[in-house]
This record gives C-alpha cells, sequence and structure tokens, in this order.
C-alpha cells in the first residue's frame, strides 16, 4: 500500500527503500517538526478567516494539530516512507480527520514555503540561544577582566614574548571580539526574520490569502517581498553559518591559548576537573579536552558553510531538492557553535588563573625593550629607530645592563648614552613590567584606570545586546502565544 | 649594504633572495601603498599636535610623505628586499629627509597598527564600490522588470516546467537578493569601520598619542576599543569576504540561468557580442563566457574566504605572521566579486530577451496543472489532496483534456466531475498561463498588478541604499580631503 | 557513582551532563564498535602468545569478547557517560569477568592506537564497497555505450550545441573518469592498509608486543613505522575524503546533465518513477530528484573535507582530543560518495534514452560547421584560420547554404569557393552530423568502430579493477576469519 | 583594428577593455607560454609527417616556433587585447610568416586540448619539483634524526607532557609522513601523464592526426582514452592540489611545533637569523616568520583546492570557460607547496636544537608515570586498570614517592606495595625517562636501537624515492630534447 499521499497521484510506486531513505529529510526533520505544526496552525486559521476554508473542516483539522502542538508530532509521522515531515505528518492528519478535510489543508502553499519557514523559524531560536550563549561567556570574560586588572602577564607577538600586558586587557581583547560576533548574529537574525509563507511553490497562488496576517501570527516582521526568491534563497543559512564560522575562528583562537596556558610550560591556568579528560593508558594525564573540541569544532562550522556554500552554486530558480541537503549543514554548524560557546563559558567560569607565573614570565625575553627604546627616544633624544636599532644589538648581545645599552650605542650611532645622563637606576625603571604596563593608559591600552574604564563600556554595550536579543525572544515567545490562544478559540466557537 | 633599517639591530643579514622572497608581502602591498602614505600623514599630523615630534622634523618628513600623496610611493620602495611596504617607504622616507628625522615616525606606533589600518581603510573603498556596482545591477534589474511586466515565461523547480510566471517576477527574485547583498555589505562596512592606529604592536604606546584624532582624520567612526584586538583581528575581513561569498553565489545562479537561457534548447535570451566568444575551431559558436567566468568566479571567492578562515583559525594573541598571508586572499575574492557584479550588470543591459519562445515554452509541459487543481477545489468541491490526485492522474495517462480529466476522476476519486459541471471552455480557461498568471496577485506574486507594486517599492529601497553608499563615499572623501589641507598646512608654517 | 574507569583516579567526577555530551564520540563510535572487538581480539591473542597475559585471563576475556563478536557490544556499552565506546566496552567487559581479569587487555596499548585501527579497518570496507560501487556504475555506463554506438546526438561546449557526437562517446567519457577514481581509491586504499596498534599513547609500550601479529591478524599489510606517526596522523582520511570530493565533484557533472537532459527543453532521457518526485502542489510534475540530492552531496562531501582538513592543520604531535571531531566527517563524506554513486547506477540502469529528439538536435545550431571549415581547408586549399573566419561570417549572416557560405568566403578572403569546385551537394554532405561523426574515427573520437574498440579496451581495465577490488575484499575476509578462528580455539583449549 | 583572429569571423567588435581584462587569461599564462610552443612543435611535426600540412608550410612554421622556444613567447603575444596565449601567439606567428602558413597549424586541434596539455605538462614540472623538494625535506629529517637519537625530550599527548622520547623518534614521525605524500604526488603525477592532444574542441577531428606520435615527443605515457573526457576533466588538478593541500596540513603542524619550540618557554630549537625576522618597534624580538607563513600557506592551498573544486562542481560536459578560472587555483596552490617545502627544509637544515632543556623537560609532569604502572603490572602483578587508576591517584596528591603511590595503592585497591616489595630504587628507576625510552624497543618506538632501524629503512625508501623522480625527470627531459631535435631537423631539410 501506498502511504506518501503527495507521489500517489503522479508516480507509480517502484521506488526501493534505498532510494526512499536516499530521497528523505527525515533524520533533520525532527529539528522543525514543531515548528511545522505552528505554521499549520497558522495557515489554517488565515485561510478559515479569508472563507477559503469552511469553519467546520478548519475546526476539525485544527483540533488534530492542536493536539500534535501539545503532545507532539506522533512517531508514525517519521517514518522514512514518507520524503519528509511535511508528507508524513499530512498522512497523520488525515488519519484523524479524514482526507475530505485533512486534504485541505494544503490550499494556497506548498512544501517549498512550508519548509523554508520552518527553517527560518527554528534558525531564528538557534540564532537567539546563540546570542545569548555567547553574552554569557562576555559576561564571564568581563567579570574575570574585572579581578585580573592589575595581573601582569607577557602579551606575545608570534608566541614570542612582547611587551608586558595585563590578563585583563588580554581577555578584554576576546570580549570585544564576540561583542563584534552578536553584532553579526543580530544583523542576522534582524534579515532573515520575512517570513515566506504564501509563495506557495514559487508563484504564489490563487486563493486569496492573506501573507501579512500569517507573518504576523509566527512572529515575523513582515512576509518576503517576492515568491520566487522566498523559496529559492538560503542566503539567510549561508549568513547565519558565516556568522558562527567567524565566532568559532576567535573562538578556536582562545581554545589555542587555553591550551598553551594548562600546558607544564605555561602553568597560567588549571582547568577544572570538569573540563579536563584522563588518559586511559598514562595516569598522570589531565587533558584539556574541551577546548581542543571546542577548537576543532571551528573546523566543523567551517566545513558546514563550505557544504552549503557550494550546494547553491549555481543552482537555477527557483526550488532545487538540492536544497534539503543543505539543511542538515545548517543545524550541524548552528549547533557546534552554540555547544562549544556554552562549554568554553563554563570552562573559563571554572578555570583558575595563576598571577604569579604570569608575573614571572612578564619579565622573561626583553619584554620590555620596546619601553627602554621608548625612553631613548623621549628623554636622551635619540631618533626612534636609532634607539629601536641601539636596543636591538644589546639583545643581541645578550643583555640590557648598562655597560651593553653603552656599547651598542657607540657601535650603532656612535654616540655615549652614559654622557647624555643614563643610569642603571634610570635602566631599571625603564624595564620593570608595572610600571610599563601603568605607562599605557591611553584609549585601549593595558594600563589599569583604562581597563577600567572600557570594563564600563563593555558591561553597557552587553547590557545594550542583552535586552535587545530578550526583546527578540519575548516578540516571539508573545507571537506564538497570540496563535496558540486564537487557535483554540477557533475550536472552541464551535 | 643593509637597506631593511627594521632588521638592522636585532638580526645578522644571511637571509637568502628565496626566503626574503617568500617573507615579503610586496606582491599585495601595492594595493594599500597609498593608504599607507595617508596614515603616516595622520600620524604625523598628530604627533606635532600632541608635541611629540618638534615641528621642524614633522614639516621636514611632512614634505616628503606630501610629494609620495601626489606622486605615489617611489618605485625603490618595492624592492623585494624590503619585507613590505611599511618598510620600503620609511627608507625612501630616511632617503629623502634623513635618520634623525625620518627615523621618528614611527613613534608610537608600529606595522601590526598601521597594516591593520591600512587594509581596513582600502577595503572600505572596496565595499563602497562594490555596493555601488550592485545597486547598479539592482538599477538593470528593476529596469528590465518594468519592461517585462507581461512577459509571460515557464517558471521552473527542479528545472522542470512548473507554472507560468512572468520575467519581471522572475527578475524582481534577483533584485530582492541582490537587495539582502547589499544590506551585509552595509553591515559589514560599519562594523570595519574603527581605526586601529596607536594600538602599536598590541600593547598600545606610552607615547601620549590622541587616537581619537588619527581616527577621525583618516575618516573612521572611532578608534578600536582594545589595542591587542586591534592588531590580531581580522574578523572584519572574513566578514567581508563571506558577504561577498553570499553575493556571488546568488550571481552564479543568475549565471547559469543566462547560461541555459542563451542555449539552443531554450533561445529566451542573446547576448550581445560584446560579451560573448567564440571557439577557436568551431566558427558557428558564440558562447556566453563571461557568465561562466562570473559563475565560477564564485568559486574563487569561496576558495578565498576558505583560505582566510583558515589562516585565522586557532592563532593565539596577538600579531602573528600568518595574518600576512591572508591579506592577498582578501584582495582577490573582493576583486572577484566586484568585477564580476560589474561585468553582469553590462551583459544584462546589453542582453536580448524573447519573449515569443518565454510564452510557447509558458503553455509547455502542463504548467497550468496546479491552476487547474486549484479550481477543481475551488469551483467544484473536491479537497486539495484529492484534486492533486486527478489532475497528478490525467498528466500521468499523457492530456489534460475533459475527457482524460474525468476518467482520472472517476478512478481517484469516484466522482464525475462532467456531473459537477466541468466543461471544455472552463478547463481550457483554468489552462491558459496569462488567465494563471493574473490571477497569482497576492503579495509577492506574479501578476503584472503586484509587480508594478514591487517594483515601486523595490525603487524606493534601492534609492535608499544609494543615498547611504552614496553618504559614506563622501563622508570618507571629506576626511581625506581634510586630512590632506591641514597637512598642506603645517607645512607652510614654517 | 562513576562508572568511566579510565577518569576514576586522575580526576574528581563534577562533569556535567552538557559537557560528557560534549566530549563523547558515541554518536560516531556505533560505526566502529564491531572494528573495536576485532581488535580487542587480536590484542588480546597475542598478548597471550607472547606470555604478557596468562592463559586462563585470556580465554575468560576472549570468552566475552566473542560473545561481543556474535552478537554485538552490548546496548549499556554506549551510554554517553562513557567518553567513548573504548571506555563503555572496556566497563561492560570487566561487568562480565571482573576487573581483575578485564582491567588487563588495555596492557601495551592506548585507546589513541585503538581508535587509529579501528577507523582504517572500517575506512577499509567503505572503500572497497565505494569501489565495487563505482565499478558497477562504470558496468551500467559500458553496457549503455554499447547500445549506444551510433546515437547520433550534439555535443556541447559552453552548452552550446557544437559538434554531433554519439551517446556513447559521451558516456565514455564519464567511464573513463570513474576509472580514475578508482586508481585513486585503489591508491587510499594501499597507503591506509597499515596498522597503528601497538603505539599506544604514541611512545609505543615496554611490554614485549609483536606488532606484526596484531597487524597480520586484523589483514594489515604491516605495522606502521613511527608509533608517534601512528597515533597522530590523519592524512589517510584526508585522503580518502579527497578521493570521495573528486569522484562526486564528476558525479555532479553527471547530475547536471541529466537534470538537463530530463527537462522539457532537452528530452533526452526520461527517468524511472522510482527515481523520481512529484510536487505537493503541483500535480504534473515529475522531478529528477534522485539526481539533484546527488549534485548536493558533492557538497557534503567538500564540506567533510574542508571540516577535515581544517580540524588537522597545526596540530602539535601527538593526539590531541581534536581528531575525534574529525572522525564523523569522515563517515559523512565517504557515506554520502557511497550512496549517491550507488542511486545514480540504478538512475541510469532503470532511465530511458531517447534517440529520435538526440538526433534532430544533431542538426541544430550550425554543429557541423566545424567539419565544413575542415573540408574546406582539405579540399579547397583554404588555411585553417581564413576557413574558420569564412565559415563564422556565414553563421552571423545566419545560413549555411552556398549563397551564404560563397559570399562569406568573398568578403572574409576575397576568394570564390563555387570558382574552386563547392556544390551545394557538397556542402550538405560536410554538414550531415552522421557523417560528421563517422569521419572522427582517430584514437579517442566519436566514431563507432572507435567506440566500439574503446569499450573493449575499457571493458578490460574495468575487469582488472574489479579483480583488484574483489582480491583486497577476500584478503580482509581470509584474515578476520583466521582471527577468530583462532580466538575461539583459545577459549577451546581450556 | 581587431587582431584577435579567433573572434574576428563570428563577433562583432564591441567588446569593451573592462570585459577583454575579465575574460583574458594572461596573468596566468605566463607560466604555461613555454610549453604551448613545444605543444605546437609536436603538433606541427605530426601534421607534416602525416601529410596533413605540407612540408614547406610546415618548416616556415617551424623556424618562427623554434626562435619561440629559443627566445620565448614574443612579449607583444601577452597583450590582453588577446583572450589567452594562444591567440597571442598565433597572431605573432601569423606575424612573422602570414596567415596562408600560420593560419593552418590550429588544423586538427583546438585551444581546448591545446590548454589542457600544456597544463598537464607544466604541473608535472612542479609535481617532479615538489617531490624532489620534499625528498630534500626528508633528507634533513633523517640526518637530524641521526644525530639526535638519544636526545631525550618529552612526548605530548593534548600538548601535555605524556611520556618520554627522543628528538630523533619524533623527527621520524614527520619523514614517515612526508614519505606518504611522495606516494601521493607520485600517484598522482602518474595519472596526470596522459595526452589530451587531439580531442580538439571535445569531439577529435576528422584530419587523419596521430595521437601518439604527439603524446610520445612531449613525453606522455600515452594519448587519452576519450576526447571528450581529455578536455572537460580537470581531475587531474584537482589532485594534484589535494595532495598539496594535505603535504601542507602536515608541514603546518611541524611549523606549529616549531614556533613553540622557539618560544622563550620551551626553548628547544633556535631558528638562525636568516629565517626569522624582528619588530619594528619591539627591538629584542626574534620571530619564526617563516615557520609562521608556511603555517598560513596550508591555508592559501586549502583555499585553492576549495575553489578548484567548486569550480568544476556541476559543469556539464564538455569544455565550459570556468575552466580557466581554475588554472590560476592550481599554480597559487602549487607554488604555495612548493615554496613552504623548500624554505621549511632550510629553516630545519639552519636550526640549533638544544638537547639539555629537552632532557630537563623530560623528567617534568610525571611523564614516566606510564611506565611505573607498566612495572607496577609486569612486577608487582596489578591489573593494568587497577594499576593505572593507582598511580593516578597518587599524582593528583602531587607526588610519585614511594609513600604516596603506597597510599594510593591502599585507597584504590586495599594493597600495599611494600609488602610486594617495592622499594624507593625500584621506584626510582622506572620514572628515569632513558630508562624508559630505552625499554620501548619495539618496531616503531623511541629506543635509540630500534630508531637507528628505521633510519636505515627510511633511507632506503627515500633512496626509492629519489631514483624514481630523478627517472622521470629524465624522461620529460629526454623527450623534450628529441622534440627539439626533430623540429630542428625538419627546418635543415629544407
Amino acid at each position: 500500500m501506498q502511504r506518501d499521499l503527495v507521489r500517489r497521484g503522479r508516480l507509480s510506486d517502484d521506488r526501493t527503500g534505498e532510494v526512499a531513505h536516499f530521497l528523505s529529510s527525515m533524520a533533520a526533520d525532527h529539528r522543525i517538526a514543531d515548528m511545522d505544526v505552528l505554521v499549520d496552525m497558522a495557515h489554517l486559521l488565515m485561510l478559515e478567516r479569508q472563507g477559503i476554508m469552511v469553519t467546520d473542516a478548519a475546526q476539525a483539522i485544527m483540533g488534530a494539530l492542536l493536539g500534535f502542538h501539545r503532545d507532539g508530532v506522533p512517531p508514525e509521522a517519521y517514518d522514512e516512507e514518507f520524503e519528509d515531515i511535511h508528507a508524513g505528518k499530512e498522512a497523520a492528519l488525515i488519519a484523524r480527520v479524514g482526507e475530505e478535510f485533512g486534504g485541505r489543508l494544503h490550499m494556497g502553499r506548498s512544501r517549498n514555503d512550508e519548509v523554508a519557514t520552518c527553517i527560518r523559524m527554528r534558525l531564528r531560536d538557534d540564532l537567539i540561544a546563540l546570542m545569548e550563549e555567547t553574552n554569557d561567556l562576555r559576561g564571564v570574560l568581563l567579570a574575570l577582566a574585572g579581578e585580573h586588572r592589575e595581573t601582569i602577564m607577557p602579551g606575545f607577538t608570534h608566541l614570542q614574548h612582547a611587551q608586558p600586558t595585563t590578563l585583563a586587557h588580554h581577555l578584554l581583547a576576546y570580549e570585544a571580539a564576540f561583542g563584534r560576533d552578536v553584532g553579526r548574529l543580530r544583523d542576522a537574525l534582524v534579515r532573515l526574520n520575512e517570513c515566506p509563507l504564501g509563495a506557495a511553490a514559487f508563484a504564489s497562488t490563487g486563493y486569496p490569502i492573506d501573507r501579512e496576517m500569517t507573518a504576523s501570527l509566527l512572529g515575523f516582521d513582515r512576509p518576503m517581498g517576492n515568491s520566487m526568491d522566498a523559496v529559492s534563497t538560503r542566503d539567510f543559512a549561508l549568513e547565519a553559518l558565516s556568522a558562527c564560522a567567524v565566532e568559532m575562528a576567535t573562538l578556536s583562537r582562545f581554545c589555542e591559548e587555553i591550551i598553551l596556558w594548562s600546558s607544564a610550560f605555561v602553568r597560567f591556568v588549571t582547568l577544572s576537573d570538569g573540563y579536563s579528560s584522563t588518559s586511559s593508558i598514562m595516569p598522570q594525564k589531565k587533558n584539556p579536552d574541551t577546548a581542543e573540541i571546542s577548537r576543532a569544532k571551528a573546523g566543523t562550522v567551517a566545513g558546514a558553510f563550505t557544504a552549503a556554500l557550494t550546494i547553491t552554486r549555481g543552482l537555477p530558480m527557483s526550488y532545487n531538492r538540492d536544497l534539503q541537503e543543505l539543511t542538515p549543514h545548517l543545524w550541524q554548524g548552528v549547533t557546534a557553535a552554540r555547544e562549544s560557546v556554552a562549554v568554553f563559558a563554563g570552562l573559563l567560569r571554572t578555570a583558575a588563573f595563576h598571577p604569579e607565573p604570569m608575573a614571572e614570565e612578564a619579565a622573561v625575553g626583553f619584554s620590555t625593550a620596546t619601553e627602554l627604546a621608548d625612553v631613548l627616544v623621549r628623554e636622551f633624544g635619540l631618533p626612534f629607530r636609532t634607539a629601536h636599532s641601539v636596543v636591538g644589538r644589546a639583545v643581541r648581545k645578550g643583555a640590557l645592563d648598562l655597560d651593553t645599552v653603552e656599547a651598542s650605542a657607540v657601535e650603532v650611532a656612535g654616540i655615549s648614552l652614559c654622557d647624555r645622563g643614563l643610569t642603571a637606576e634610570r635602566l631599571a625603571s625603564a624595564l620593570d613590567p608595572a610600571v610599563s604596563v601603568a605607562s599605557r593608559g591611553i584609549c585601549g591600552g593595558p594600563a589599569p584606570a583604562e581597563t577600567a574604564r572600557a570594563i564600563t563600556e563593555r558591561e553597557d554595550a552587553l547590557k545594550d545586546d542583552r535586552q535587545w536579543v530578550a526583546g527578540r525572544r519575548e516578540a516571539v515567545a508573545a507571537a506564538i502565544g497570540r496563535l496558540v490562544t486564537e487557535c483554540e478559540r477557533l475550536c472552541v466557537h464551535e
């Protein structure tokens, strides 16, 4: 017996199980099944209000749909014999209310606009959650920065000790980057929140449907303006995945540092046991596995974007079945980003940072040499490039003591710094990391006073972002709440 | 003799030509050299105003810089013996004004913030230009849509004839997508327009520099808020490349259709000779090469994004030389997008569309079968799914004439449509493409009245985007104009 | 209670469910569980024979392992509370035979070499199957080519009608490409078939294990030569994925053509219903969905390769947990390739090709113009480039009749072809597609005699490949068979 | 005036400079120009021998071609007004020998087969060179390994100190991986070395050309077997790029380690000045820039592969202009790989490794804990998993001294190890890194005797690879030498 009603008319039934499995989107459809019921409810309510469907039919169907909404889509709808959840759900509906009624729900729409609407709704929820998770991570960073404004540590370029900075300054660099990630996600959310429903297969419909109404009922800002675009574009998915990929690139950098910092070489941080693993053979090991997997997830998201982009390239208008293959990559990428951000926030929140080794390392490797060169410029009148060469030569000689610096100045520039008043004391002060950090108080610098100012500024920015995201979450919830209420009301007025 | 002053102090000079070539960014630095002179000018002006550099030194250097600004960076600065244009330009500067003066320009900054500033400035110009080019393409689409509101053509799903639509409706689908692309580019531009200058190597500086001043002089909205973030992030480049990649995915779809439509099978369009090529061996050929290369450029941009993303993944703070390798991919991706969009707009502007074959094909392949099913629902009381099955069965039998449709209704649903009043005339009208198109007048549909409305709406949206972009272009030009004026004034007040 | 024995000693137990899920590889481990039991059996047999484990312990453990081999790994071993199937299976084992015995199995190895061995074994089976599936597809192509050696069809460049060819010639182009794909898979299989087991965590072990023995028992050609390389490299996975990606690029090209050919414009092929879908709204539609999804799977495989490559980039020696995240991409990519190739072979086998429209189109669009130019060179003495220009000019004028060709020759070259003996009859014969095809009988050309030769040659090549793959499949099966027999013998000799 | 002879006949001349630039492949054609002259020479020689071209015409053309071969293709042929070097070179040829002769060279071929042949020839040279460069790198690794068989260092998993190993063992892991890379390149070379020439546009030709002859003259193993496949496939380019991408993934791992090892934290290696850079602002810095750029080049190659793969996906038969856009990515990827491998070999050859800090670190972080667990199993009868837990508990307590180990054994397993005979001396010996390393002498392990054996084995493998590559280089050179000789002979026999 053929249960897939969509195929019944046009096609004979010689499809093998292998092909049915190949064509089916069921594995990914679990993620959108609940949204699909809401889409049905909104569409049905509109059909009834527009007089396209008679009320008693609408009530019968709505009763079944509200059941699906409360209890979930019934398991038989997920059978891979159906091409997708839309066909499976329609069969379940018809089993409950009969084809005379159940067969009418698909008036004025198609699976093409239906699935596009479901994906946007589900992605909307995911992006909101990812923003909340990212904002939590930013909160952890700002709190840690507040505690570590005076925690001197070495800053690095090329992984070489470069100049002293503070842990707060370092953490704030990441917070700023994650703030921009939230900005990208906000923009993506705004752009995706338009409703494809009513575009039908791509050419809209001759039924007098009201697309404004369904868009509003489902929490969208407006219907999409062109029905062919509505069903065929997946640019919103590409944008969401690219925003995730960029955020994960940043996160992977932080993971790399956590892995370095927790190594026996560096010992700047100890992860809590809850975020570590050990070895099946080396009993002493405590490994930063959560950071490693988060780092690797950046590859997963990059792959998801590549797959999705490759799939859309060169597809003619309008809907092509290729788009079905894109969707699982969307969920895979967004889920990887969400999990990684959430786990990493927990990792940071429970980690122990170690100021002592940080302070020790801040004095290693001539890291205040730049400060010394600047002092030679400001106080001893050397041109910058000359001062840079003098200090560089002294480093090559192996020390930044007075004798070596003096000898270097003579060699490089033919002048005596001692004659100009340089003393061992002045030299020592120029090379003190804490003095060096405190001197760098300009906008964006590591001086504790400046990071205090920066933290306040960033807390305000975070608060704004949190309010915006909360507003979006509430608006969606309110729309769905109203939809359910009105659907229930339709059934009551029997 | 060693000309690279940066290396002089610290390193012995045993670098081979092979290594020098490997390390050099010169090939890509041509693209930022002019920006670099502007950055020097703004930095120098600020140093003088802040009293960090004495006026006579500043005047001497500024005189040379204004020369570079007028006449271009001198050719010797591009020698691959220098690691980059920054080192090459500093050497050229010192050759003109002496190390005593020229060596001072680098106070309070580093190549790390310098190059990040240059890249952002250059990318800003590129994104503005890409938006202008995309807006031109949108203008061509809207003009064509205005001409072809009543040009009936077949719409496709799965590349199968599906339902009739109009050329205007089809073109408007692309215009909507390119409009979102401009939205993404706008967002990217706003986010990138913050100034890294003054972050120095990553730790800012102890000199009392004024980052607000240099940011403003160079047309940025503000300085970046964290100096470590300022030199180490390339998220702005990833965002720009991903926006380009998404736009190119859309463009590649349009290219695919133009290639199809200009084939001997379809003949919907003839490209002008100026956008075609022929064969070296098949003299009759006229090939849509510009569309093919544009389609392929989507791969180029995808590759650029992948490269850039891969390069940044897992880099610890702060600056790493890996970032140098990223920049050429940025230029390659953005250039490919700009060229493709501009060429494609020309292709469309000069192409001849052919309404006759479009109209013929609109009647092919049972494309109004959906309309017929809808009529069976609306006028003859069938449930939608039943009507769908009846028409599908008739198609499988090979015709949509009255006898076949009637027989199918009996088979599928056990009812007679003739008994319910279906006539051959009603059937014919239901299957007329023009009638079908006109009936789909809801929001986003192909009916000529609705596309007229949509065109007006989209013209307003395009006008807004054009004004916004023009505003940005003017703001940058005004800032640079002011900068040059003030620099000239500094030299005059000798 | 803490069931994960690996964590017990070193770490406290404050891991949340979220983190446990994040760290767990269970979802992907289903695919290697059976292999893991074989690895245990081979390792255990070797431990006993080397005298590292006493026989009664070995017998007890082997009894449980043989149970797992017969009946599958018990379900409780898949609980996500375990980090992976290795830990889960060890717990199940200990539950059966006690820690005194069960805890000894891990001597002389680690999860690092264990999982690498399992992945290679499973991938080996997948690559063998993919080669078999690809060889089936090649068989279908050769059979079809044999039927269609005289089926004239248009050949295309730039999707423009170019020159006539035959369907056989077209199909043989794909067969050749798939033959190279099998070559790449063969090479990949040979390179991966070395055994990491015994590398332990990366540093090998002090136990006197016999790596040659376990390698042989598990069907490997030899043990890997460096224990650090053995656990840390995933180049074999990258190579397998890239071979799949290249094959899928070829397959996607064929899919594109099948989609084009089954369109109403072209009608060269009709897919069987079993490989088609219809629309939920457009009842007349018969869509080539299997070809579309196969085309899209090329993107899935490309994404899998990108993800895997990104994950490995820049990982220091030796094992890093990032590698766990790579494995699901390997399975996803290889599975997508296998399914697509198998489904596509079925699609082709059941498709109906239509020689009539092919023949009609072969005469369209001046496709024999090249032949005419060649005739003008060979028989009428024109230089090639001149002949090319003459025919091109005639095409631009719109016809290849005698008057137009003559006029073009006068215009372009100032000569009369009629004076040189060109007649309307000679012209007509030069433009006949069948004559044109028959004339191109050189190596690799479309003339039926040459394609007959080519088919024979390719059938031999396919036979060789099939024998090679069968040999590999048998060798693996034989090794595993011997392993099981020897393990059973160990238990019998109690 | 129109100089591009290919366009002359068919197309009017309204192409803008922008479009000409967009369509032109000139920028990349520099790389194949010399190959193109050889292809012309072989084709011409064959045309003359087959009697397709009269001898005096062949001599005239050959004279000009030999001039191009000796002196290079003349500069005017590179003008972007030509679509490609093939058109430019034909124009230069006709300028020298007249259209009556020069126009005949294109008989029996097309640009499609011509360019495919050129790309394969050039790529063949590049792959041979990359194998030579990789073999040089392997040679450096084997030499270093020979010196450092007893240089104890810590091995890492998860970047945590894990177990002691030797520098030789670590280096041999990379050598093994690069050996497989050479294997992949060998396979790619063999597969690409078939000749497309004579496939013409895709349909071969009616001229009685001899494809075996031209294939042999150009050093190919045979002509490609299907003319449509010959011009349309780029799988050889994808295979070469993927082999480069996999090799670069390995190289990037080594770069990461060199960057780590040269940091102030680790100090295992000091790079020579010739492979380092300094900072423009921090005079003490010595940065591993060559390693960073090599690491980043892995991203460049990944991007090149992605671009090339994306471009080929879904292209219908046969030639499409998209393929032109692929070629620059091929050169970019292969060049990046070649440069990185060559520079990295130099970096290693000139680096100074520091055994003292390596030895110190080998004793850090409980790295011999695994050895201790094994001793508890072998000598004191504990089950492996129990021993692992005992040692893990002791590590958590903070020490591996006798008291702590004993206490842990009591806690975990309720047994006394002292009672079983464990002494402080036995414990110390179990924890000595050198003892631990020496005990791991099985196949693939780090014990000096085993690495000596491995080095000998690998030197043999390297020698084989070097001979194979040298054989290929000589075969190509010999073929080209014969070709030139025969071409010169043709001109002499005037």
